[in-house]
């Protein structure tokens, strides 16, 4: 398991694909599963397009207007929408790992989505599988 | 990893059950978990009642509600409630394996959700775990 | 893989994370990955804040608010609304495990997330890594 830090902005979906890509290659793994996990309570994992980021945007507005602030919640901290978010979105995603390279379609990318920044913030990368064969000898 | 296909209608949620557990049987492993995942930005997988077929035709019906389209959108594409769709009920759904079979519900199903079709689309299903133990020797 | 019982209110989120803990004990795994699955199709599991009970109150009040029962809906047990809110934040939660502790945030929490009780339910626990290494010999 690998840990990885990011600092956030106020609402935000940050493209970790890279990094996560990162952690799968140093575990060796060629054929398994990936599980990317966030360890915060206002804050999720999403996978969707990195193509345009006016998909992200688009998603960050559709939440905000689909799970808005209620007058009737009672959460002391008063963040209460960023918890709904992060349940509905999910503190985790796990992605299959192919000959060593997550099988992400085309367009799609990893994003750490933050609900209640900004914050210094971490995810963990857990890759399960079976290692690299050794090339064959000549 | 096994990757299926499907042609999916303009809006729909596609029961790929047998698919998967055909996959569980192929893959020869008696204990673990199944990981079946959607590379697609615009489509998802989740896991409900297909008893009663009504039952998906009323999630759809009200993620289209809950999730509608807004003036206020941007990406270029228009198909930007399609993405949030994909984000709120994810791109992966894990399942356990007991004794080589999906250990879903007595009214589960596994569903592929298309919410921007029709198109061609595919699925991967991964299964971890150990294999059925070979019988003992006389 | 272990399978747990709980009796559920009407609606509720029933805080699981010493049993999850206790069936990871069991396993034996000290480094994978864990998934807690609800064979339901009217309930789900979840993971959030555990401190503040008003927190897992407003999720329940949010997702009223965010997935209403509707007049369109034609599934005859009446119970449509319990489905979507199923699919929207899933069956399944996977969270890695580390040193054979749930690699949970300090505010988190495993919920089973019951819409339409009062039900007696259940959820299994699977654990997938790698043993304890034994104590290297003095």
């Amino acid at each position: 398991m690998k840990t990885l830090h990011l600092q956030t902005r106020a609402e935000e979906m940050a493209d970790i694909t890279a990094q996560v890509q990162a952690a799968v290659d140093e575990s060796g793994v060629a054929e398994g599963l990936c599980c990317v996990y966030c360890p915060h309570t206002t804050a999720a994992l999403t996978i969707n397009e990195n193509a345009d980021p006016d998909v992200a945007r688009d998603i960050l507005y559709a939440l905000g207007q689909s799970f808005p602030p209620h007058a009737a919640f009672r959460h002391f901290e008063g963040n209460s929408a960023a918890h709904v978010k992060a349940s509905v979105l999910g503190a985790a995603v796990t992605v299959p790992v192919q000959a060593g390279r997550l099988g992400l379609g085309r367009w799609q990318g990893i994003f750490f989505c933050e609900f209640d920044g900004p914050r210094t913030r971490q995810y963990t990368v857990t890759v399960l599988g079976t290692a690299q064969n050794a090339q064959p000898a000549p």
